[in-house]
């Protein structure tokens, strides 16, 4: 029976629901193996799925757990996504820029894995800041500061969990469809009545090409639409790493500074076009009006203040944000134009520095990281510091190769 | 780089032979897991393999394990092999009528599992029948009467049947490349100068469609010119049982029925065909010529002479054969002609009488088996016995339908 479907996708022939629900909850059950379920997967990421198949696909994510109810709060609830990108701190910024726009911000986050970083490591970094809250504290925050981000308490989505894990060691990460009904199965678990998603397109991103990137645009809307949850997007470039500075407690003290209005650029644009979006969601008014609520609150320092706010709240010493750690400098070995910096081998040194994950316990060094200290465009002559390296790990043999492009 | 490995693969790119290398051999060593390898297949099933790949990864097969020296025997080493069919005993004709013309016939025979059988089940359904022999004995019984089929004693391509193994519970069983490489691996590694191989094509085959049988054929030729081994193939309906019993002991009388000359049909004609094949390319005369001289072996009684011999000398009691277990006879519902043997619906039932493996470490019940007692065309009426089962499990609820289509 479950060779049957296997065999079936691996022939290209549409599965119907029961089929699906066949194999992906034998999985749950352990019934069927890893080494079935990856033969399947990879069957999928080659045959493609259909949008009813991806439909279904979502739907059993979602059955196989919890989903959160957050209906004690009377107002819409958005949701922020991103497909993962080197340097994105979004989430920092942009959660309490909303919800100093008086749109709640409820969100239940991820550590990360390999070059990933997750907002709850980021937030983590911060002495004393708790992420695991109960219920109780949960709403009572909801209610009297509009904002809370915590680890995940509930069993949302676990399918998906599984099946994540199995995609990242089996070469099957890279299908779009699995990707789509993956997001979204653990957006609409975790409550969202519309959901904003920040789809990361690069060298440093899971998706490469501008291509996978639309088509993945379209199956997010497509899966919103049928389960009445408005969905809106933004493709973004991840070539280059997003802000100057990669590391979880330098990422906290960048997205500090550009809530205190010190930072223009990237980092700022994008982070002010994706609270746009999710303000004229929540609050039904156009995104231009959205826009300019969202920049005067960096103005004003609205924004600033609620995240000092939820920072305290969830008892945060933004006071003590200290690096500790040995710096090296990386210097120009030539003068010239900085062409590029490469965001995937920016990602791949910080882990190696010990602001990575390589398995899912490895412990994180918070202060580990790295900041640019230059732009694309800059001239640079030989013997400028291109990027300081904060580290505890001895071993001083960094990879540096193909990271700047002078010429 | 496994993972590098497998995506390259997935998105149909050629692999070197040293990717090839690296992803079997770590198999092969466990450093590849289980459910990477199934990913990687399934690639392979969907994908396909150039001649290249083919011919790398049949020499990773046979470099993963011992290869068979058989140089004591002064003559050419011709090996048969069969795809694998239903009621498929020709070894047992094919083997003493080739040895009969002098062509010596040493070969290393599996054990069956699923609905295939295996010759050294049905070699050890006769009493007392030894399948374990050591090398001093083999080439003793090899000089002296020119026949030995042995169970594997040596590591002949582990690798191959560890894939196997894999391929069995991951719907990867129906690539070509797959297929071709694992048998002339084994085939090489048990020493072959000469190959004749029985493709079997049909419902209850694993190949489905002559399409895919003349691939086949035409990749098990090119990687026997890349080795040097002439090949030669016969392409065989299995639609329908081979012969009219299925099930260890029922088959071994059929054969010594057809050496006794007292049978007609497709199974005598398709050994007539693969002993003549083969006695021409062990003897390098024309296949006309061949084919006489094995029909007069048959005629004369040398070729069941050369049976019983071998059967002796491997401490076989032929004259005790009786089979012991109920007969239930199976009734035609209804008058006709009948127009249908289905051969998987046969071999299904066979194993369901306690012929088959379920697992690998399962006892199998020689005498269990089936006797199919009409011809395709007969003239059935209401009542007639169309097969008479043999089984000692007490269930009697045989699943008997699609098996004798009337009409």
């Amino acid at each position: 029976m479950i060779l049957d479907i296997i065999n079936k996708k691996a022939n290209n022939y549409e599965l119907t629901k029961e089929e699906l629900e066949t194999i992906f909850m034998g999985y749950l059950k352990d019934e069927v193996k890893d080494y079935q379920m990856s033969a399947f997967l990879m069957a999928i990421c080659i045959n493609d799925m259909s949008d009813s198949e991806i439909f279904a696909l979502t739907d059993i994510f979602i059955r196989s757990g919890e989903v959160l109810d957050l209906s004690f709060i009377d107002a819409i609830k958005v949701d922020k996504h991103s497909t993962g990108g080197v340097g994105d701190k979004t989430t920092l910024i942009v959660a309490p820029l909303v919800a100093s726009c008086n749109v709640p911000v409820i969100k239940m986050s991820g550590r990360g894995l390999g070059y990933t970083g997750g907002t709850i490591d980021k937030l983590e970094s911060i002495p004393g800041f708790k992420v695991d809250l109960t219920e109780e504290k949960i709403r009572r925050q909801a209610k009297e500061i509009g904002i809370v981000i915590t680890s995940q308490t509930k069993d949302l989505a676990p399918l998906d969990k599984k099946v994540y894990a199995l995609r990242d060691v089996t070469a099957t990460t890279n299908s779009i469809p699995l990707i789509a009904s993956s997001i979204m199965s653990k957006k609409i678990a975790g409550g969202a009545d519309k959901i904003v998603i920040d789809i990361k397109v690069g060298n440093g991103a899971l998706i490469k090409t501008m291509e996978d990137a639309k088509r993945l645009e379209s199956l997010l809307i497509k899966i919103g639409t049928y389960y009445q949850k408005e969905v809106r997007t933004v493709i973004s470039n991840m070539d280059r790493p997003l802000g100057h500075n990669i590391g979880n407690k330098l990422e906290v003290l960048e997205a500090l500074d550009v809530l205190k209005g010190k930072e223009k650029g990237k980092l700022l644009d994008l982070s002010l076009e994706l609270a746009s979006k999710m303000v004229s969601m929540g609050k039904g008014i156009s995104t231009e009006a959205a826009m300019k609520e969202v920049k005067e609150n960096i103005k004003t320092g609205k924004a600033l203040n609620k995240f000092l706010e939820f920072i305290k709240y969830q008892h945060g010493d933004i006071d003590n944000l200290e690096i500790d750690a040995k710096v090296y400098n990386i210097k120009a070995n030539k003068s010239g134009i900085l062409k590029d910096i490469n965001a995937l081998s920016i990602a791949k040194l910080s882990e190696s520095l010990g602001a990575g994950r390589k398995n899912k316990d490895d412990k994180i060094d918070y202060n580990a990281g790295i900041i640019i200290k230059k732009e694309i465009g800059d001239e640079i002559k030989e013997g400028d510091i291109l990027a300081s390296l904060y580290t505890n790990i001895d071993n001083k043999e960094f990879n540096l190769e193909r990271i700047f492009e002078i010429s």
